[in-house]
């Protein structure tokens, strides 16, 4: 197939090309996985690879890859030495919403910074949030993974001086269907400086907390 | 004109037909002030008539209905006595928001039923609506009047037992503009029961809490 | 897994945390009702559970739960004793808005709550709400289920002065598929007060009710 | 300007190319009716002319037209003759759906059909219609006119038999502003082969009935 | 399940009621089917009955039914009598809407109505409708399906003077996916007095014509 | 302001960078034009400027364009000189659509090709397309400008051997408000090989034709 | 079956009527097959034709076609001889726009032009495209295939003066889910002259080339 | 009026309130403005607050605010002092978004936060990029404001590894109006970790930068 990796990403971005499986017909994603691992240039990070294709990639390919089901995420020869000293909450609504949540936890474990899972804390329940706020307060940057009216990236973003990436997700029904609803409260937040993803993109969010990270790591040594 | 006026309705429905003023050319809402004062039937309710379009309809027409500019409502002939007994609050995000509340106001008050606004109390500063939520539920229901991601109804709808109407404004910007942000985050609320009108609708919330009224007020005499 | 479940909301809202189960993984169901079973802290109201989806869970799951196929609900632990006293009439277009209508209706057995199904009056056949509306009315409350059009909505909130819930449902072809269509139409009803849920949202417009029948109890005892 | 005006039309499909003013420049639109008024082939209608852009034209131009302001329509040297035999009921829900409904009875008049306007009849006064059914029934089309819900539409096609034509109109707020609620609504009818317009299309409604006048015309020849 | 059937509705509005099969569960079509056979009260029409819905109903139910694949329609206990004296033309773009144009021809069929199949006379190879257009022209209405740019609703009512019903349909990629494209192009037609139908409602447009034809039946009469 | 004009487009692309006026407040505008008059590196397009904005620049940057009302473009420095040997054919629907095919009409001019208008061969009169056709086939390239239904993008395609450039206009009401319907309509044409534009941009077709001009002169040559 | 196939349209359009064959049922696939192949009238292009119905379609058929998976394509009757002298490049994002890609591909072939594929030039990694820039540009037109942002069109546009058709892609999720977002970047590119096909659209793409080649062709032997 | 003024939420968020001008009559403005100037409690930032809407508020309000016409901003009370050590790039594609980009400067001029304007440097002219990018990248923080495809953000996230804050802008025509092509091409970048402000929200963008400057200068300290 002889795909173009794009190797120098780390270098320019401060993030690795990962692999974005769905609509990727199986025998051109082994190809790949096969490709990847004899290029032998470092490790892998694919997202969308749900457990349902992993089996269709036969036992050969399963093997050399970490696979989550979860996340539906896979690790290729390993991750990224885990760095100290920055540590991101993602803070979920509803049980609903961790599949996409733990696609930012793993791909953030794929790049190396540690994080915390606050699950569960949406506002239908207001006192969850309230019992954890010192707790999330005390890392260094957040993201709010809900659906539906997403509320709880308003009241996060109103109860935070931290950075805050808004992750809506595509969980509901009705007008909720898709992820719109979600989309578009993140985005009309009355709490200043949420920055919001595309639905679902739990990676992506990952990606923008790493790059804040990198600057934290930068200028600390500076 | 001759138009055919539906004076059953408040016995029928137990609201009175009221004349919603936008898109009617000023010489057929001044034809149609007039033959309802004639018929001396008595109150009628005018929303959505803006300050400018009353003046387009002359000093006469002015001088037989009592304005409100804020609200865009007017009242021909009085309003309905006031019946104590049922208290609603108003509650509201922002300060863009006080038009439609006061549209809500107005017809309750045209239909005899008392009412508080608890303005200012978005969930950007949540310490504010915590320093009046015991106010806000001593009342007996609760329409929450709010834009852009519309987190209040939620917010607010899980924190009462009470009846809540809620009406998103078409304030806004970017996607929150025209007010479809707001409705379907209300739609999509994880507060259950949290019942939702059309955008701008503070006349249709006034109705729908009126309804509840009259409803408790037969039953409390039975 | 250790949910947060909400035990508190009955008391803050007047209403239980239910479980939305769409969407949720057989397996995280699974060992959520174990868990809710073991806490044993009273009833619990499962919504969106599928015949399917019940099935996956195994027999030890589905023999402590009592499930409904047509609504898609199910009690653990039994339901909330019967309160009489307040009585909703639950009114259906046709056929294919029976699955929301039994949501709506199980869910305020679950809640105490009795309620009388009158299915199939659509406007078409407009003789068959006549017939039936002064049964209608001798009840508390009015939750309206329709899909297409929704015109039943309109006619419904035009004669009656109860409160009324109004359900699109997602049931259509065309422009009316997925119920916007409906939805719209009923937030545009030019019957006065008729209040809107979001599309299939039965356990909303019971739990809207539900807020409604509290406050009349709360104002008969007063 | 040399406008190649389609004369043939009426032939062709028995209805004459009519000119449609809305985003012509006032320039333009003046040799337009200068140039089809030398040609003097015969009465020419003109739609979407507002009373503003009359004026626009000068007093020469508009001597020439016999414009009707609230239906925005004028004609040109005059209109087709009557002819007796086929009657048409336009009916209309509120005040606000005036100017579409005169949009298509000015059409039909220009082309020489008689019609009737049945107006506010709207579906939140039952009574109103139910009142005027006959009289509408001895007709021989329907055109209905309806914003917002349109239920009007709907409850129209479940009490006749004859041919109805649905507009939908523009006029309303929220989720209703522009016309789309109505429209789907009304293409979602639960009363079948109710035949539906583009919104605010009062001419195009007069024109499908012109079409069925002309075959019952001919048939009954025949 | 003792459904409330509209006998009345072929005396009120000149159609009988109809079953839209699509979203009810087998079971209770089943019992549907039985009950209207028991009841013999002449023929009953149901639609989007597909070959799959109806194998799972059974060999009983299915022996009941004269069913039709491609239109995903079946009759109970017969049809209508054949009247001669009005007939309409079903003109078809493409093979892909030959399913919605069979719902409307055996719609027609069971209301007594002869029709014709113009099929693959699409705008793309103009010479086909051109070589046809005498033989359309001979019938007494004309029903056009078409999908994506629905080209010929346009061309089509600009060649007839006769009532047009397009029904857009759903086939199609893109911005043609789900038919709104279609819909759209067809209520914007500049072929003056096209009427239009909801997407794939092939059913509507044989009832719309029926109502034409049934005042071209009482009008030759008269 | 020391604006960064790409120069080197010409070079690149082989087309000038031009200046689209909307939504740049005047004084930007009237400093902008002063800097590339001084700068005298070749004549620059202006698009988008209406007589009102025109107006407001004042006489002396008035009277360094040569401006044209009706496509709202203008000349700085005058235009490329005109190159024989290649001749579109801009083609319309009706006379709404004249402003954007004069947009393109007047971008060919400046970039040096010669084209002729074929105005007002909409389908509605399908006899005007047909006598026009062999004049058109004469030209090289075929722009087509129409609105509302667009099928003339769809018959015109249907009707040539020609590249052709589809151009949806913004004119129409309802669902083709706007321009989407046409845009739609266009993009699922069914005549293969259609491109299409954004809506209204006659100055983007004029580039799409210019590119194919260049390679038909390169290739020429070659 | 007796479909009318436009045999007409090779010496018309310059393009032969291709079989689309989504949406039509396998079994009139089949039938379609025989006929043309009966007909023996020349080859015949079929598009989305996916591997699955072709196994439906059965062996006789399959034996018929020269079918390509990725692209979904086939070939009856072998394909039109190549003519050298117009290269055209197609130009990919990513690994997931490749079936689209290759649609474009294998209806160039069929059609005679020969192509080269340029794949994995996204944006992302912006050196990709750099370096293979000379090359694409030694082509005579350039088809850009991509989803999601698309903004490889407006790069390719705003580096090359070729004709550029840009083809977006439904590849991604949330807002880019079915092509909108891509289809929408492309028809508002900053890159002038870039012309655009429905989403998916390769074949579309590869018969606008032609269009373009054939031009080349005619003009170069004048 | 008695605004109730979140004074806490610098303390809490690290941003003051803010007040949004835009759907605020201007009597209520100027109230509020002198409220806010008699409690004296430090600057104030007023956005949206045009040049017309200003001239209303009178001479005394304007006197007592620090105006910029081109970002529609205001201060009361001077701003934050100027802190060291984070500096922003605002980087934006063409002179239309200049508006959006001021706002963004101009509200983190008043948070004290240096910052540098990048204007036109959009994708159509690549070399422009190209030659500031060091300079780009020598800043902490880089805003990114584009309209229509909205390129530039994802070409500039490719080639930096710094946080970029996304504002599409509502700059555009057709498809491009309001601003949602730019806002879905941004949120579907294909460059990693990009994230995505509401349309025109350059205070927002502003503000999420501001929560990355604190978090740095909170661990640059530590």
């Amino acid at each position: 197939m002889n795909v173009i990796f794009d190797y120098d990403r780390a270098h320019r971005v401060g993030l690795p090309e990962a692999v974005f499986c769905e609509s990727k017909p199986p025998e051109v994603l082994a190809e790949l996985v096969l490709e990847l691992a004899a290029a032998a240039r470092g490790p892998v990070l694919f997202t969308r690879l749900s457990s349902d294709v992993l089996r269709e990639l036969g036992p050969q390919i399963a093997g050399l890859l970490d696979h989550d089901a979860l996340s539906r995420t896979a690790y290729l020869a390993g991750h990224w030495p885990l760095r100290e000293g920055f540590r991101t909450a993602v803070v979920t609504a509803g049980t609903a919403d961790l599949s996409v949540a733990h696609e930012a936890l793993r791909t953030l474990r794929f790049l190396g910074l540690p994080a915390t899972l606050v699950a569960d804390v949406g506002v239908a329940g207001p006192w969850r949030l309230q019992q954890r706020l010192d707790e999330i307060n005390s890392h260094d940057a957040i993201i709010v993974v809900a659906g539906c009216d997403a509320a709880l990236a308003t009241v996060m973003g109103s109860n935070t001086p931290l950075p805050v990436v808004a992750v809506p997700t595509s969980v509901g029904y009705g007008v909720a269907r898709g992820g719109e609803a979600a989309l578009h409260s993140m985005l009309s937040s009355c709490a200043a400086g949420v920055t919001v993803m595309n639905i679902d993109n739990g990676f992506g969010a990952a990606c923008a907390v790493t790059r804040i990270a990198r600057l934290v790591s930068v200028r600390s040594v500076a």
